[in-house]
């Protein structure tokens, strides 16, 4: 094993000039939603450079629809594929997947971006650029361990199944497709960015709409109506103490050091249009975090008693009461137990690199992992390179030496996992 | 003269049936902002039948961009054009702008309204649909007023000169560019929706937009982030702090018996535009009113102000200050003496018709009167049949009897104003 180690060491070593660039690459080709492909395009290269057996395909709405965890409101999937590659193994061995997704969030306010997002500009050994952290960083990571297994001759008993999913910031179908389809293993490693954290249990989430109603008239007479900005502006107040609330209750130790553990952002209000009209309609959009042994359906009550708890304390919510939609995108958590072979895997992986033990926690946010584990019955851990708080920040970047860092040890991880000839 | 009174009382009351069905088809041609052609059509089909020298013009942007009154975001006005129509007189009387706007404001949302928004669908005696109230009932109470005087072949002295102009929902480019082509009277009557009360003078307004800077990161880990929601609600509490203080400063008798004289609307607020993460940029948009004897340079220190004041209490906002632009619509105040000749004359007709003297008040909201009488130096009196509360409001109505009585008040004041021969 010692000489295995040495050459998966040298050869990430000797590449890392053309790891960032081919990162660069992936960041440049800006994959928001609906125009995943062009990425997809510089994974499918590497892939093949790689001589993976590919299996490249589109999602197709009709089959997913009726799965109670397909959660999307997406209308076309064409033109925007699945990628995986599956480096077999000899046999005999444990098999892992690699899941990484290509879909990046939108770009926000532009004028927030000190570069274009798309830039993929290197500075101080840090890529910037929409996805560098969420998550592209991490499939090089996991792209480049593979590379560098295969070009040391290294051969594994285990398969290696590497997943290129769409759709992971929308709700997860991507890998729900590549479940259905029969890709699952006796482990599973998604490289999100936990800022090289390990994270067993993964928090759920879902998204809601509130639809608050008001009533009409002239900004001149603006009181002959009631303003739909004023009644929501109580509902955010609701949502809030909701999650005040629902995190007082939060013991698990995984969450002892995060500030919120399960929080429930507002992500969008909408209302009116026109200065000079009182609007009659405020939409206010979210993200409900979902405690890892929570089910979303528990999750979802409290957020409707709420509505209801703050409509009864104004006369006119009473007789307008807000309605609450779950729409969009749904993520499940995941639970795998601290104890379990792929936790310690990795983090003897992770101790043999870096000379110290990782941090063990829960994750903030949702993945693919829920999925994977829910769905498709596969223990997974989260661990990636990225920069937590740069995921959906404006001038988001990723600390490129991380990237490597990961990289070896997820290779060291894959070697003691799959186990080699 | 009771000869003359009796005659044109007598056309109104046979030309009831018609006076609706014009309304109605005024109505069903939603005339919103750049599509005021095909209402203007109607408009100058009736001024050809009642033999009025046409003016039909489109706004030339270049012509009008430089006067301190134009106030317009609208890049285009080719296609819908002004129209003047004059009724000369024989001479030696005084002379009457009738003015009204064919521009109705957005329908806002569709769900809250009874019936298609443009159906001019008739029930117990009220006329419904976007521009009913405000302020196309008005429009068809002067022409009916016009066209019962042609009728009974009364010969005035004074010049009628009828406008409907476009653009006034925006900011009144419409009418500042009938004033700088010429057209000015010795008096002006602007019959807007005030439930039949005289306003002499008129409350001005301005549009403001509030930018909040926020800090974007993922839902999960909100904490890493700055809700740009959150530091705009602080300046909505602001905002109506504002509103409330300003109020307390109000003394006129004209604005005695107003809830609210000078109201700060908030129209509209967006924010954010993903769910899962935190918003970087809200932005508030709304109308100040302005009071008659304020300038609007007052009026926009206070409100620059009061942000000033709200982001030094927050260090996120001290490091980020919140900026407060001026844009699109502004509406001067109007102000006119309550003994001036025009309010008796109104006044005196009022009285004529209903038995009873009209309420005289200050009005809730801006017209194009303010240009017409800061620009043009035109005496006004806002005078009109529509629903003050329903301007703006869904389900917009207006009480078709109205219509009819202020036709004759208005025909009244014509023969009093302009004098017959």
């Amino acid at each position: 094993m010692e000489g295995e180690l040495r050459k998966v060491k040298e050869y990430i070593c000797t590449h890392k000039i053309k790891g960032a660039e081919y990162l660069q690459r992936l960041v440049q080709e800006g994959s928001v939603r609906g125009r995943e492909s062009s990425a997809q395009a510089i994974i499918i290269e590497k892939c093949r450079e790689l001589g993976l057996k590919m299996d490249i395909w589109e999602l197709d709405k009709k089959e997913l629809i009726d799965h109670p965890a397909f959660c999307s409101d997406r209308g076309e999937f064409a033109g925007n594929p699945n990628v995986v590659g599956v480096l077999a193994g000899t046999g005999g061995g444990k098999s892992l997947i690699l899941n990484g997704h290509i879909d990046v969030v939108p770009v926000g306010d532009l004028s927030s971006w000190e570069h274009d997002p798309f830039s993929g500009l290197i500075k101080d050994g840090k890529l910037y650029g929409r996805g560098s952290t969420d998550m592209k960083g991490g499939t090089v990571s996991i792209l480049l361990a593979m590379e560098a297994i295969i070009h040391s001759g290294i051969r594994l008993k285990g398969d290696v199944i590497f997943q290129s999913v769409i759709e992971e910031e929308s709700g997860g179908a991507g890998t729900l497709a590549a479940v259905l389809r029969g890709y699952k293993a006796d482990g599973a490693i998604i490289p999100e960015p936990t800022n090289m954290k390990l994270f067993p249990k993964q928090q759920g989430s879902m998204w809601f709409r509130i639809n608050v109603k008001g009533k009409q008239a002239h900004g001149g007479t603006r009181y002959e109506g009631v303003s739909a900005i004023e009644k929501a502006e109580q509902l955010l107040r609701g949502i809030r103490e909701l999650e005040t609330k629902r995190n007082q209750h939060i013991k698990d130790p995984l969450f002892a050091s995060i500030p919120i553990p399960i929080p429930i952002n507002i992500g969008r209000i909408h209302s009116g249009d026109w200065p000079s009209s009182v609007p009659d309609l405020a939409v206010i959009e979210g993200r409900m975090g979902v405690a890892p042994e929570e089910t979303t359906e528990e999750a979802k009550q409290q957020m409707e008693e709420m509505v209801q708890k703050v409509a009864k304390l104004d006369q006119w919510l009473k007789d307008n009461p807000p309605n609450v939609e779950w729409f969009g995108a749904r993520w499940l958590p995941g639970d795998l137990e601290v104890d379990h072979e792929l936790v310690s895997v990795l983090q003897k992986s992770f101790e043999q690199v870096k000379g110290n033990l990782p941090v063990i926690e829960a994750s903030p946010w949702a993945t693919d992992g829920g999925i994977l584990n829910k769905v498709g019955g596969v223990p997974v851990v989260v661990f990636g390179p990225g920069v937590t708080k740069m995921a959906h920040d404006a001038n988001e970047y990723i600390i490129l030496e991380d990237v490597f860092e990961t990289a070896e040890i997820i290779a060291l991880a894959i070697l003691n996992w799959c186990g080699i000839e």
